[in-house]
């Protein structure tokens, strides 16, 4: 695999803002929405129009674009400005850890003023970048590490890096991986994202419905069950998108192994009542299904949480660990 | 409830056909089809005009357009005829017994050549549309009794006369339900029909997707899974929709109950491989999520299989009993 999938490069920095591939419309239209300030990504964040991965690389890319805005200001004013513009990226999505995690890699690396101030700003979100995609392609080394091969797998929405390195990890290690995807309602992430970047990268793709995992799981279709995760809990819990507990559920039933994948656990999440759930507006569960009835309501909860006991391996950038041997990943820090 | 849903009623015998409401457009659209013919009810059938119910209601009345067709054979040539018909449309859909109840409740009473055997064969179909009324009332107010006042419940599909009998059993018991409804791609029965009918009742109905059951089982959200079985073998395995399956498994773990409502267990499965599940093209769930590469495929099983193990109570017309003690049904017989 020589080349990106389209979307492992679809957030973009230029001189006149960021620009960032629509996933909404991705793959029938390829549409870039170009974002010429921090509140206009923020807003791209917010309206879906990237997501998973995606809003790390826009956030990093939107704090050069708030430095830029900074220009002017002296230093203090400048360190303030670039807060509150972090501040704002971080509160467009709850649940996920990324944002957090690109606001700090610039905001660690900010110092001085003007052109100083964007030039710092831009080395911390080019070291963040490459920070991400290689962790992204380390878990997915160790991932591929658990798959025997010519392993059907199982996944759900669309873990993006992740699932990258995935691919190429396995490659790697020589093993060929046929998929099934779900394709996750109601944005059709699996359908949309999921499936063509693995069509893309010539791997064997089968789009199912979000309802057909649980029977193919109990046919014995299905080696391993393998999602991102979009957090995981010091105590082993995997908050991912919404439809990934029911699978999880059904893999554990079915005795087939469940491998989250996360860059790293988080330290700040002892358990699962410390990870906000973010609940979406109902009305985008109607408007996906066509439901036009007054008095009919709609249910959005964005995500889920799998406690451990339906979770096999947790699978981060330093390698494979059960859901509750989580605590070893930080001993390596010691 | 005085007024039948539109959903209730919509097959019906006239003098030029069958006609069927297609249930592919409602509630966007009420268009009727007309079957001129056995053969057209057959392809109405295969194509997905009506489902659930439909078919048993279209069966019938189909009988008696063969019955016209038949009405310048004689004897032998006639019942000959009538046999044909009842083949072909037993085979239109294999996993659902509902069709070869509905052919042998006109096949067992026709009689006669002529303008006789038409009566007849109405009088076969009249009596077959008003057992199969009275019977789904009758597991209906079963089903309701198994339920707490204000229980919330979770369907999947369309459980079409069996739920409108569940909503008429828990009024007359005066218990008061609310429901989650599954969308169930690819062709949304439950966003369109379950969540529609549900809204004419004056039900309190919410719609989510089908991946957010077991968050919402998880979460004590609700009081029971309750859905229709196509057919349930005599040694307690359930078939119904694809993702019935996955959200018994989620049930069972959370300890949710879990009914379903089929008016009597088969007495001709006796496990589940003596069921035939039918796989629909692939292609139509790609057509659903519109997935427009030429490499991706798409699976579709159009039914599941729960084995009996998470399986809490089958209901039926003549109460409920747990998924072991099927053979009691029958005990009535002897």
């Amino acid at each position: 695999m020589s080349e990106l999938p389209v979307l492992a490069d679809s957030v973009r920095l230029a001189d006149d803002g960021v620009y960032i591939l629509d996933r909404r419309v991705f793959p029938d239209r390829r549409e870039w929405v170009r974002c010429e300030g921090v509140e206009e990504v923020a807003r791209a964040i917010e309206d879906m129009v990237t997501q998973s991965s995606g809003p790390y690389f826009a956030a990093l890319w939107a704090m050069v674009l708030a430095a830029r805005e900074a220009i002017d200001l002296d230093g203090p004013d400048a360190q303030a400005y670039l807060e509150r513009a972090g501040e704002r990226l971080i509160a467009t999505r709850p649940t996920n850890n990324h944002l957090r995690k690109a606001v700090h890699a610039v905001l660690s690396t900010v110092e001085g003023t003007g052109a100083a101030l964007v030039e710092s700003a831009w080395r911390g979100a080019v070291a963040g970048d490459e920070r991400y995609r290689s962790r992204s392609r380390a878990l997915g080394r160790h991932t591929a590490a658990l798959l025997p091969d010519r392993a059907t797998v199982l996944t759900h929405c669309w873990a993006d890096l992740y699932l990258v390195g995935l691919v190429t990890g396995a490659r790697e290690a020589g093993k060929e991986l046929s998929f099934y995807c779900t394709e996750t309602r109601p944005y059709l992430q699996g359908a949309r994202l999921t499936a063509e970047t693995l069509a893309e990268l010539g791997i064997d793709t089968t789009v199912i419905t979000d309802s057909m995992g649980a029977a193919l799981l109990a046919d014995g279709a299905v080696d391993a069950l393998v999602t991102a995760a979009d957090r995981v809990t010091m105590d082993g819990h995997v908050v991912n998108k919404i439809g990934t507990l029911g699978l999880a559920v059904a893999a554990h039933a079915f005795e087939v192994p469940f491998h989250a994948m996360v860059q790293a656990p988080d330290r700040l999440a002892p358990t699962a009542t410390d990870v906000p759930i973010e609940y979406r507006s109902g009305s985008e569960v109607l408007a996906a299904a066509g439901v036009a009835h007054p008095a009919i309501r709609g249910h959005y909860p964005a995500f889920d949480i799998t406690p451990p006991r339906f979770v096999t391996t947790v699978v981060t950038d330093r390698g494979a660990y059960g859901p509750d041997d989580l605590a070893d990943y930080y001993l390596e820090d010691r």
